[in-house]
């Protein structure tokens, strides 16, 4: 520092470079900056730390966020391609991986993944060992499972962001029918963030009312309004917007920083998150699904038990039997 | 709807549809989209409406944002190619056009992007007589000329984004020298938002102490600590972020939302942007250039009248010479 | 303004003064300024006057707001004894009467603060024919019906705060029972503000999971959980703040600024607030009570119709009763 | 718990009910709770604990706190008249102690203070050892001296609020003359809280533009625009609010909130607040008063040096020889 700075300023102590409140985001594709924009807006971490293996496009997104602070609450924002850098992260996000094409099912991606997350998760657990890891990268149950047995974390600090975007979708398409806003739209989307997501019609409700109790048949073949069609339009929207826009990055990105801010401020939130669910819903498989999950500063501290009806349970069998499936043939 | 919305709900009065507050966004590009996502997430606007001639694409950024609106404060977000669609729009954001490319000037761009104006603006203020055009597709000072003429609308309501993005980039640039929040840095890059803008290192400040009071050759070619260099950076910033990452989104995004809070909230407050200049500093062109003026909901109220040394002037008469100079060769 | 203004600015266009969210708060005790200050900073509204009989506190409260100003996204604060200066307004919160005393009884202050109204809703809507009032005084069921008498303004545009502020006390001891954030915890208290309001424990839900499902007893005298006891708690809620601190102002301010936010930006939330309840649970008496309603730009637009068991419904009746014989002695 | 609660959840893992961000207000009067109501509403903390002796008035404004959860950002709201339950706190704000009366000067209620102070400091040391102080009560220079003595801390973790409040009044006023926001407006007041603070005319600016540049005698005796009024209105105003409405709360609150933020965020932003100037501009006294300061998570890191005209600098240490004559009166 020159000679200006020496005239400025009056040394009194040193300044502290962390903040107790870093995040270090992995990958900075479209999700990965949606929700490290996301973070910063909504002014959830105030130190950021971007990851990622192609150093040009991530000194050129530091570079864009960097140039946008003077509009928003101070942060600090880093990026490195060397995991050093994330030392001491107390949420890290991962969003690295191949991304879904159109068309491809979440599953198809899962080896490519899962070989990409052995470059980056033993990393991330070495440098912040007390860290809770989010997973994003899609198959996201899946890779989530992956990434709790590379860190060999304890299950409660690795968790997939999961169906907590399902469910806003849902909410938002309720608030369609209904005419509200979609935050006075309650819902829950639970099992696997994708094809065979359980719509839990039974919780569906409005200032407290359900509304099965004013139709019985909601969500069944039976009901006359369709209402399962808009569970359709979910599991379609993220084929439907990648088909549109190539990608999906605004949702998820506040999905993401949603989550971050229940667990950075302690909150005891409850959101749908992959979580593992062996001795849930009397499955017996070491999987990650989505089920409403209490969230704070120690990861999923609680599950919510929600009274499935048989044919939800048993969808939710089904999903788990796959996953076991697929998991079994990875090489980890 | 249904009769569960029948048997829910018991009507008091018709809702009403229009928020007051309506912000539509031209182009959904990643300024677009950046622009779009930025007055969401700041809170500045509760109605917004995109448009595009990409159907698709528009309609995938249209429903990624709608999905994401219960991790949000409310907002109406609409989407079509039809312009009908944002009348009364209080503020029109105007980012459509052809993008720079690496190592295009912005001036290259100009014939192609007057040209889509053409179909863009008329249309804009036949729908919302009253509304304020904010341009940020570049060359953004001849761009908001050709809105201004267009449009047919009074000066203070077609504003450019101007250097208020620069001035910030300037700003980050000397909180990294002098280890400060940006916030508390102050400084202002006025003139041409590019090659030929400048630095006012007669204003550069922390808390009122002007660093040249300091380092009387700040910014000089006399300065043995060279802080134009960081002027210098500001001026590459566009080209080395667009070679880093293929564009520039995030802070151009912010910076255009806090412009659009001064105007929506009626702010009075101080920004750079683009204004026509006939009459400051001795220009007698119709061309416009950022100087700092005071943003409210009648748009630009105030220009601050800087003083400026013979060189800051001469650059701005220069940059003046060179706007007219294209703008007599424009076909309108 | 003097010469140091014409050297620094150059005008270019007139200022508009109005910001198009203008929110006047009559009263300027406890209740008042906790309402403005959570408006300002929730950062609801950008343009606020101020009303009180008592021209000194007024003063000193307005001041007392200005000099934060600085801290705050940019607003607009004014105060005056002259009705003239709400012009405009397209909220008017009431929040002026006689102040409840430890141990009194919300009813006893009825034909105090009637006399009161009578100099202060005729005025406020011939300034702000548009305006919606909000009415904040207790006894809030019958003073807001008092209030729809004076002001001849249709239904939909009279609103009391009601229960709103209930239902968040029974939010936060839930969440203290069960551990988990208030915002995670869902139920209602509808009805009188008051003695006689009613949970409505058979929408009481954690993720969409009905407590009574698990407890049917839940709310019962036969429940051995004793949840009715936060019932009671919340009923008892104001007389005990009010022992202890002398008034209360905190929540019921943030309960008005949520009110506020949902009608300046058109947000079709669900709020538990005091509105006309003829017609609705077969009531048949124009007395207003607190149900679940939407709320907008256009105030009340609907009423969510819960089904009741017959003991809650039957509570209704009394209230609406009992506000019924008030009603019948007041002199209008 | 009961047995819903056990129906309801699975547990996973202990939650942890530390946040990281702990905040402790000390003093429950309307300075101490307009503190506090700000740290919640600007989501500054996502912990708070109140400390009074008067454990009624404690315990309900605690009550009406938590009562608004819902209506907040997550955060845990406590109240003690035991220390212990400050534990660990990053950040300890002491508002306690007598209250300034109409037309007392700051400089008589010293030794009641500090009497009070040798209750409350040793007892937030012993709880806190890492805690930074942050003194409001009045006179807040030499309280806050007398902290620093009662502590044992290091000089950058005691800090007095100072005349950060006094130069956002002298913002707000500078708006007033130049019709725009008062975040636009640039200028600080430094020195001794109260009676002898100096307005440093010399860095009054609205973009970079100095007024003095303009009007070279603005703040002399010789401006005939007397601009001198509005810094002799800000040193009246604290008396005036007292006056009109008995005490002053909400912009004292919103500037601590700012502090605070700029403190736990490790913000590195400019503030003028009180710190130990032994060394600045030539004082040679241990005594505390205003300078615009560096704040972050270690404190106060760096002074601004700003130059001062001879005048300035005099009634710098005008004050500096008065607070030193008090504090050599003081029984600690």
């Amino acid at each position: 520092m020159g000679s200006t700075y020496q005239t400025l300023f009056s040394q009194v102590a040193d300044p502290v470079t962390s903040s107790g409140n870093k995040v270090t985001v992995v990958g900075v594709g479209q999700v990965g900056m949606a929700c490290a924009f996301s973070i910063l807006t909504q002014n959830v971490a105030s130190e950021l730390v971007l990851v990622d293996v192609v150093a040009d496009k991530l000194k050129g997104e530091m570079m864009d966020l960097q140039h946008g602070l003077t509009f928003m609450k101070h942060a600090r924002i880093n990026a490195s391609t060397d995991y050093a850098a994330t030392a001491n992260s107390r949420l890290c996000i991962v969003t690295a991986g191949a991304r879904q094409k159109e068309g491809e099912s979440r599953l198809s991606l899962v080896q490519r993944n899962t070989d990409i997350f052995k470059g980056i998760i033993p990393k991330l657990v070495e440098c912040s060992p007390n860290t809770i890891l989010l997973i994003v990268s899609n198959p996201v149950d899946i890779l989530t499972y992956v990434a709790w047995k590379l860190s060999g974390l304890p299950k409660n600090r690795v968790i997939g962001s999961g169906t907590n975007l399902d469910s806003s979708r849902l909410r938002f398409l309720m608030s369609q029918r209904l005419n509200l806003s979609p935050t006075s739209c309650h819902g829950w989307i639970i099992g696997e963030h994708g094809d065979t997501s359980v719509a839990v019609w039974s919780g569906v409700n409005v200032a407290g009312v359900r509304l099965r109790d004013i139709n019985p048949a909601l969500g069944s073949d039976d009901d006359k309004e369709n209402w399962e069609d808009i569970h359709r339009q979910v599991v379609q929207s993220a084929y439907e917007v990648i088909k549109l826009k190539g990608y999906t990055s605004w949702a998820i990105g506040l999905s993401v920083a949603a989550l971050a801010q229940s667990i950075l401020r302690n909150g005891y939130n409850v959101h749908a998150v992959s979580t593992l669910v062996k001795g849930q819903h009397d499955i017996d498989k070491d999987v990650f699904l989505s089920l409403p999950c209490v969230l704070g500063e120690n990861g999923v501290t609680h599950i919510v038990k929600q009274p499935l009806t048989p044919e939800e349970k048993e969808m939710l069998h089904k999903s788990a039997t796959l996953m076991a499936e697929v998991q079994s043939d990875l090489k980890l």
